[in-house]
């Protein structure tokens, strides 16, 4: 949304998900758009590409501690559609959500998926990428660098792709952190373009102690692999002394100043260097 | 969703919306996609394409006599993301819906978009495609054929497109109507279509007197309007002898058999004829 975010009818869109209140519940609703060969590539099976639309969507969902409701589809048809609903339904069923409806449309150009998931929230107030304070620890679930090999597996024909086909949604783990953390978000644009973008929604500083962040990766790319996406971990902030209630590593810590920046290893990143994966520009 | 309706997963998705029980509220959600080419012309100005795509997801939220809350957005890239932030927020405006979210992607193919619109049933039980019943009369609200000129002049740079590029989504009817009718549904791709869709949902016969319907175009157009989508009236059914709380025209009447059809005029159209505008396929 931030292409739209300087008009005054995108106004507070910097955040994944749209939080409502109806009838005394808290629902969590979430939309992710994909679009072949950016998302995912051409001639991929439509059962990882439906898979991976869900978990992307059901990902956002965890970083705000919501249990998945349903979705609703936005299909553009592509090759093997059955191959598609096969993934959707593996995927659905997978994270506890139905298929609510949607729309299917025709078109001759790259494929265009979309889906909304509307959740409810387990934990009120709903955690946001708004609340780290200085003091506070920066944790991280798993490991990055997966989804970086699985493409290069997918696309090289050899070694393990599933990291990047078949992405897990960190759902149980948003959940169980969410009654918790100060802030937290899911990680799918990059380790350090998504914790960029927490420092800058909360106006403090994330100082990452990157050698910390454990890889799935080979360590001679981990520069790499902390500017990937796809790998769908979730970060987030938590006051120290907090025991994490899902395996999570410290990599690093809140600080009041320089506000609204990372500082990689202690240093601010150059302006010019690529933080992550940025989807429009 | 037709063209996934043979997997279990898209079971139950024969309607546009769905209707979710939260908290002691009922909240009515849709989702429809635009492709550039398909629903709208390359080129065509980019604030008359934002406000359709929100006009027909409030004209699904209408037919279920639903209020809109607000909207998710699933925004593909396209020319002047300016403009399209401009008809985006007067047809929110309008229609008093919030945009509460969404994702921006790029791409280099046809521009696709996507928006999903919540809403809030003013009248349960909802309005659905599935309850007509014989003895019932058939309703429209407005005429038909409107957008199929205004696509004509728009093309041609001469005339009044306005019914295309800015349809008028039946809000405040759909609210008014919703406690009244056995069955309701918008008017998207075509009347003889979408009435053989309520008939075959509802497992009824419409039998439509294509002469009571009006037309927003001249009288030998007929045929082609009655074929043509993109009008967004509302097509209800009701008991004999109640009068619509929204001006509406009676054309035609519920039979019991040959169920799951429509007879046009008193027959069975030729399964080979074209009865609308149909996505895919």
């Amino acid at each position: 949304m931030r292409a739209l975010a300087g008009h005054p009818a995108a106004r507070g869109l910097d955040d994944d998900c749209a939080v409502l209140e109806i009838g005394g519940e808290t629902l969590v609703l979430t939309h992710d758009m994909m679009v072949e060969g950016i998302h995912f590539l051409a001639g991929q099976d439509p059962a990882d590409v439906a898979w991976k639309l869900v978990a992307t969507n059901i990902s956002d969902l965890a970083a705000k501690g919501a249990k998945p409701i349903g979705v609703l589809l936005g299909y553009q048809l592509g090759e093997e559609s059955g191959r598609f609903v096969e993934g959707l339904k593996e995927a659905l069923a997978h994270y506890g959500a139905a298929l609510l409806g949607g729309d299917t449309v025709g078109g001759s150009g790259p494929q265009a998926l979309g889906l909304t998931a509307i959740g409810r929230a387990t934990h009120v107030p709903v955690p946001s990428r708004c609340g780290a304070r200085p003091g506070d620890r920066v944790w991280l679930t798993g490991a990055v660098g997966g989804a970086m090999t699985g493409l290069e597996a997918l696309r090289s024909g050899a070694g393990e792709s599933a990291a990047y086909r078949r992405p897990q949604a960190r759902l149980a783990e948003g959940i169980a952190l969410a009654p918790q953390v100060s802030a937290m978000m899911d990680v799918s644009d990059g380790l350090l373009l998504d914790a960029a973008r927490m420092a800058r929604a909360s106006g403090v500083c994330l100082s990452l102690d990157t050698g910390a962040v454990p890889l799935a990766c080979p360590e001679s790319r981990r520069a790499e692999a902390l500017r990937w996406g796809d790998d769908y971990e979730l970060l987030f902030t938590m006051p120290a002394g907090i025991v994490p209630a899902a395996p999570a590593k410290c990599i690093g810590e809140v600080l009041e100043a320089p506000a609204a920046q990372i500082l990689v290893d202690g240093k601010l990143p150059n302006s010019h260097d690529n933080l992550g994966f940025e989807h429009y520009g």
